[in-house]
């Protein structure tokens, strides 16, 4: 099997997306999770310019690696300064690592533009630093910046920044769309050129970007164009549009192309792995992230439904377990009779197709639906449906009364609502009070204090997530809102769904769903 | 230059993805969008499968586009039925749309699993379809469903379906990529071998999924293959990963490879369009979509801002100004400046760059912006916050108090909710209330009650749409909500936003601002 090594520069290039900040415990989960998939490379920090990634290879030393060599990036010399005194390659050396990659310019216009430099001084200023880095480290990378757009502008002093850095003995030549602006053709006539006249003396690379939207099929182009080594994050942060999607590269040439990245059993760890980086980094992964988004084996239309119960290959290009991801079918007014059933034998396996039952659920959820309730984001009400509906469902508590207060200016820096809600449980009413950050919080914070006293329970629930969407906005403040909230007792995570043209009675209906399900369990 | 003509499926394939509901309103307005970016081709549903659909196609008919022509789509007939006799074929030619897309199985793994004919009936079923399809419109575009697929399984069924088609009259031959799993060459490739074979006698198309990363890949691996029709979403909504990404395809053509999709003037248009059709859709836009993301542009690293700086060419693949977009630095807003003066020089033409109000108005924005407000949807706040910096604007109320009531169940018939308002104009203070369908509802009635008495124009303001964003759902229900609503007073249209953890008082914001920007004009 032909091999492709890949490597991962979350840590690194990820780092300079928008709204990611890593701590240094942060970093090393990232590392963990990234030698836990396999990826052999992983790119670390830059310590040259960014003096606490150099406290962070000091830690990071100490974890035990199974798969991952730590790597550590850093530019070129600065021009004119020999490159024993420049401060920015000296850090990156005292990184401790046994790989380092190292960055230069290949494009003319950034030599005379950014750098402000002649062609030859950029020259000697590769061959010195790599050639210094190479006495260093067991390996060395290349990463020749803008390398595709250098080699269109200006093919011959693109290729001599290479000859440069393969006469100092880097072990890669790693060629750089670092604008990611440039298509796959380009990029596959541009890698095999190099492939061909150095292909003998060093491997070849490629690091692509996004902002075209070909991230991924330029990084797959440079493979088929003899490239050995890709670098790309795990699920794609990175500057602007972000970097190539490691894990989407990962899955099209091991599952599809016949190469080997990371080892065969580790595939089914990819899901889980790309949701614990984009956990760690506090972002919510894409939904729609191939392979490993949680849409990415959703099916929504009914005739998809049906194609993929008949025939999985119908409707999905590899099968989900292969990335340990999951088929779901979403219960909407597209899906059929079939979809409702599937979900129903969830919570009741015996049920067959021609029970009464299935009418009876169908039928409740067309009449919801029409009100504006939608299902296919509410696991949890869907399931208190099919209970009440199988007749196996029994109220945990009922609502008497809440009333609810809201005023500007608030009264002397007091909260600016309150609510009070009477429930009762069994043959016992209790009533209380709470005040909140507006009207919904203060209703949640005196539902639960009212139901503590009866279910200790609730106290490890906590709300994650909370939407509204207004669903006939036309109609203005008298519009229907539908409110959904995610919930979670720190083991499962459920969701509950309300409707009504008052959004304090439709969050209402969405809290009662969540604590029903809850309890129910 | 060469033309490619694209056809935008966010009404039917987008709407199959999941959390995407529109209403008919919703789609009225992409419809528009979409003609005002100049897009020729809007599949607008599927009136076979979704009964609704076809009261929306009454509708549209009513709207005059500019560029649009309007498509509908739905399935070849069933097997061993009369074309005339299927219902679904018959509510498709009911639309009374130009242009019909039929779809129709190429994959003969489909035949024999999923629609469970053989393989003539299906070639049958095409034939049929098409040619009566053909009869009831001006263009008829046969979408080979899986067509990709069913080539690498089965070629010569494949082809036997299109020769179908283009006996019956097809325009256009649009090759699915069904699954999403298919390469650019795997693309390539077929996509030649059909336009040699058919080119003299139809045009070729392609219907990309995003599966493995490559939707935008295939789409462009189709056209240098020599497809003229291209077919996906405007910001990629759709089954599972997304349909290809049609802001981007249209992008890289039009800006890069030389081909005509949209009025060239029209490309500036681009980013705005993308914006909207998110807003609609009451879904964020992925702040890293290429071109039109909000950090497709967005400079962190110093390196690169220093960069961009001296030449913008060096870490940009195209000038953000070509599809409206803009340049963020984060670090320093130098960048949006001149933006903002042309935004302000539309209250006050006579304004210049170096006038200290641009950077009270930038300064303001950034504080705003940083509490959770975005004044891109929001025309009649922004015009508000410049009059204010201008020293022109004169409040003509003040709050006293409010105080909203609510509670459920709501006592002897009466609404739920109800608000007492207390408002000074000079020096007379009105104190009103009034009741309301939830407590926004109330307040937004007596606030205008209050207001009418010293402002009887006030009385031909409705407001015509309210729109709610969480903006930090992760806390919940304490999480910010972001409240717009846009008025009318049936000539201008405005819209106003407000930002409070409290969802009355982000309602109130932007209530007051809709009447103090009607009472300001």
């Amino acid at each position: 099997m032909k091999k492709v090594e890949l490597l991962d520069t979350t840590l690194r290039d990820g780092a300079q997306s928008e709204g990611i900040s890593f701590s240094v415990r942060d970093k090393l989960a990232i590392v963990e999770t990234l030698d836990g998939l396999g990826i052999p490379l992983v790119e670390a920090g830059n310590p040259g310019s960014n003096p606490k990634d150099l406290e962070f290879f000091r830690e990071v030393r100490g974890l035990r690696l199974k798969h991952a060599r730590l790597a550590a990036f850093g530019a070129t010399r600065r021009p004119g300064v020999s490159v024993a005194d420049d401060p920015q390659v000296r850090s990156l050396v005292a990184a401790g690592v046994p790989v380092l990659v190292i960055f230069g310019k290949s494009w003319d216009l950034h030599v005379a533009e950014v750098l402000k430099t002649t062609p030859d001084e950029n020259i000697r200023m590769v061959r010195d630093t790599l050639a210094y880095a190479k006495k260093h480290a067991e390996r060395v990378v290349y990463d020749a910046e803008h390398f595709y757009d250098g080699f269109r502008a200006n093919p011959a002093y693109a290729l001599s920044t290479l000859d440069a850095a393969v006469e100092a003995g880097a072990d890669v030549l790693c060629l750089c769309d670092t604008n990611g602006g440039r298509f796959p053709e380009e990029i596959a006539e541009a890698t095999k050129a190099v492939r061909e006249r150095f292909g003998s003396r060093a491997a070849v690379g490629v690091h692509a970007h996004n902002d075209s939207g070909l991230g991924v099929a330029n990084a797959l182009a440079a493979v088929r164009a003899g490239a050995a080594h890709v670098q790309g994050t795990l699920i794609g942060f990175g500057e602007r549009c972000g970097n190539a999607n490691l894990a989407t590269i990962l899955a099209n040439l091991q599952l599809k192309a016949g190469y080997a990245c990371i080892p065969a059993a580790k595939m089914a760890g990819l899901t889980a792995a790309a949701r614990r980086v984009a956990e760690i980094a506090n972002v919510g992964l894409a939904d729609d992230q191939p392979y490993v988004g949680t849409k990415a084996f959703t099916h929504k239309a009914g005739m998809h439904m049906d194609g993929v119960r008949k025939c999985s290959a119908s409707f999905e290009h590899v099968p989900p377990e292969s990335v340990g991801n999951a088929r779901r079918f979403l219960i909407s007014e597209i899906a059929g009779r079939s979809a409702v059933l599937a979900r129903i034998q969830r919570v009741a396996p015996s049920v067959q197709k021609s029970d009464r039952v299935v009418d009876e659920v169908v039928a409740s959820l067309k009449a919801l639906e029409q009100k504006g309730y939608q299902f296919e984001g509410a696991d949890g009400s869907f399931e208190l449906l099919v209970r009440k509906a199988l007749g196996t469902f029994q109220p945990h508590f009922a609502l008497e009364h809440y009333q609810i207060l809201g005023e500007r200016p608030a009264k002397n820096d007091q909260e600016g609502a309150s609510a009070i809600v009477k429930v009762r449980v069994g043959n016992t009413t209790e009533m209380t009070a709470a005040q909140g950050d507006g009207p919904v919080n203060a209703l949640d914070r005196s539902l639960r204090k009212a139901l503590e006293r009866f279910y200790p329970a609730l106290a490890e629930v906590r709300l994650t997530d909370y939407k509204v969407r207004v669903l006939d906005g036309n109609r203005a403040t008298e519009a229907r809102v539908r409110v959904l909230i995610e919930s979670t007792d720190g083991r499962a995570v459920w969701t509950t769904v309300g409707v009504s043209s008052d959004i304090i009675e439709a969050s209402w209906f969405a809290l009662v769903d969540s604590i029903e399900y809850k309890l129910s369990r």
